[in-house]
């Protein structure tokens, strides 16, 4: 693809409109989107709002002006983003709280299935919580086998089937639909977590009769850094199963202050302590922005965006590991390389932000919503030039410091 | 105490020029600073910051410039108002998120100690996050007993005596060296809830001997609305317990992205998920404030705030249900009403923000570093004047809200 036709391409796109909603820096290519969203203007005024005016002016009485029902307000929003119901998701805590929440409940629906099935090489945070969350249910044990053999695992001891839909790394979607039959065919709940999904690809919950669900507010869904997370559970198990993080603000009744917990109904009593106000606020304005996307047209844009980038890898011989076919992936390409770190800083010092995943792996988030084709193409071609010219060469680049 | 003592105090009062950090609303006299504090004028700016610079200008980058760090920084910030070692104390989740954890792990140090003994009206989340520690570890029980028991039911049977500090409601004060020693004496540990207590009274951690302990930065700390808390665990503690909700920012190495677990050494184990950026900005400086105050000067002049507050009571009769010495108590005080709520309500149009906790206590935080003696002599003039004309029996303040 040309500079000229990737600009013919924008000047058909219906969600290049959306761009100016959005802070991006100027002389920066961010395509780590899927590690932090970039800011929405919007997010920037709500934060400004909740602290000088409900924080500051209206203090302790903004509890009863919108602070208080901010967790079933934003997950209601986030619902349509994941084909579910809007009284089927709450927002509160991280994912990593969420996912100990629906892992320990899950393991408690039936005493006669004790193990969490997962993959190997899944979200390292989903594989650390469900040991944790073994270790507080007698007789659990967590079952970690290869992609590949995950089907095959599924089995009569089997209480919880632990996907993350769109693998952090590589890219690759499990087939929702098909993972979620085969689990309930074994007698298994199945636990999708969305965090590399949601904001990324259509995702439809209700649709694959998922039973429960986690994800991240800061990647896609354009939230804020440590945004709260969001966590779904389906209608039909949501009087069945009961949150071991069982604080004031799940109980059914927490301002009679009683001393005995009651959980609340509905998706309430996943909530724990009291809300971040301040990052509901941001993460409330960044799931508004989604309000006037049409998550087809997001979807094509992505596929396009990633046949850009991923011709421009090809060109220089990159090895992509994310798969080729639209439906078998998320919205991000990952290329491996020997210098993958390297290769990423002499990136980034050119204007080019993607990120690094040990050991060998580069990864560029394709974010339709502020990303254009012709920043995608400029991408490319820095990708292009940094490896013809052997950036990673350059010791400077070398240097490893924390990354997330 | 008339209006002219209560400026004079006002005029020799050495923490007076620190109101002028705080924003607040013309026309209130905000008495609910233990519920949720006044906005810090420094936190409007840091949390805008926060927003459209680190998060909308730097990205993804601003993980290695200052917020990765942020959960240990805040958290040694916070080390010397509650007189712990700067590495003792980390700040993230939510309280309840922070209790679980630790009675969790409290429950496993000791084989042969399986209950939890807590107070009966201890504040719910407490009780309530307790139930649902014992859920998580095998034969492990919550034993709940009124006050003058607690110390009584100490046992061979007791894995950690759960208490918090100053009572939500009554401002009562444990004697936190004596009941550290009698749960030493008796075998157990002792976890302190210091959300009344820290930044309202001088505390001293270490020099009680306590083990583990956890608090809140949204009230007297000022960290705004659903601020992430603060955990504390004795050095001599850190290697021997490990937190349930054993999420990848806890790891030894978060970003080598291993399926294994394993605890990062020091406080950072108690981490779970990504922190919450923007609340920690605005913790990070409401506890700045912190830097310059004098704690012996600030819980002298909560004593003599206490005074004038509570002769403006007595003059109508109204019953004090906290302890008339200071060293009982914390930094509110509690009247009890029988139309306690509507006098509440009768108050805020006045202009005066207390709350109101069932079933019939209305409640006023004492913050030095925001309220003068001025202040608060204006307080008691209209509780005084709203009791004499029994305020509470219009009907327009009975109809009750949701209310925190």
């Amino acid at each position: 693809m040309t500079l000229e036709e990737a600009r013919a391409l924008d000047a058909t796109d219906a969600l290049a409109p959306l761009r100016d909603r959005f802070v991006l820096p100027p002389g920066v290519l961010y395509l780590d989107g899927n590690s932090l969203g970039a800011l929405p203007r919007a997010a920037a005024e709500a934060v400004a709002t909740a602290t000088t005016q409900q924080w500051g002016e209206r203090l302790i009485r903004s509890w009863n002006e919108g602070w208080m029902d901010a967790p079933r307000r934003v997950g209601g929003k986030i619902a349509r983003l994941i084909g579910a119901e809007q009284d089927e998701v709450i927002v509160g805590d991280s994912t990593s709280a969420n996912l100990f929440k629906l892992l320990v409940a899950a393991l408690r629906a039936d005493p006669a299935r004790r193990v969490i099935l997962s993959e190997a090489g899944n979200f390292p945070t989903d594989l650390h919580i469900a040991e944790g969350a073994i270790g507080c249910v007698p007789g659990a044990s967590l079952k970690v086998v290869a992609r590949g053999d995950v089907q095959g695992a599924l089995g009569p001891d089997t209480a919880v089937l632990l996907l993350t839909h769109t693998h952090y790394k590589s890219a690759e979607r499990w087939d929702m639909d098909a993972l979620t039959r085969a689990a309930h065919a074994a007698g298994a709940l199945v636990l999708w977590d969305l965090s590399h999904s949601a904001g990324a690809i259509p995702v439809n919950l209700g649709g694959a009769g998922a039973d429960l669900a986690v994800g991240c507010g800061y990647k896609f869904l354009n939230g804020g850094p440590g945004a709260p997370a969001f966590l779904y559970v389906a209608r039909r198990w949501q009087d069945r199963l009961a949150s071991p993080l069982s604080g004031w603000m799940g109980h059914a009744e927490p301002f009679a202050f009683v001393d005995a917990y009651r959980p609340a109904p509905g998706m309430t009593r996943w909530l724990a302590g009291t809300p971040a106000v301040l990052g509901m606020a941001a993460l409330e304005a960044g799931i508004d922005v989604w309000a006037d996307v049409d998550l087809a047209q997001l979807w094509a844009k992505s596929a396009q965006l990633f046949d850009i980038l991923h011709a421009a890898g090809a060109a220089v011989g990159l090895e992509c590991v994310s798969p080729i076919a639209p439906n078998a992936r998320g919205s991000h390409i990952s290329f491996r390389h020997p210098h993958a770190y390297a290769l990423c800083q002499a990136l980034i010092a050119k204007g080019l932000i993607g990120d690094f995943r040990d050991p060998d792996i580069i990864r560029f988030g394709l974010t339709p919503l502020y990303l254009s084709h012709q920043d995608v193409w400029r991408a490319g071609d820095l990708l292009r030039e940094a490896v013809a010219t052997e950036a990673w060469s350059d010791p400077a680049y070398q240097v490893r410091a924390a990354v997330t």
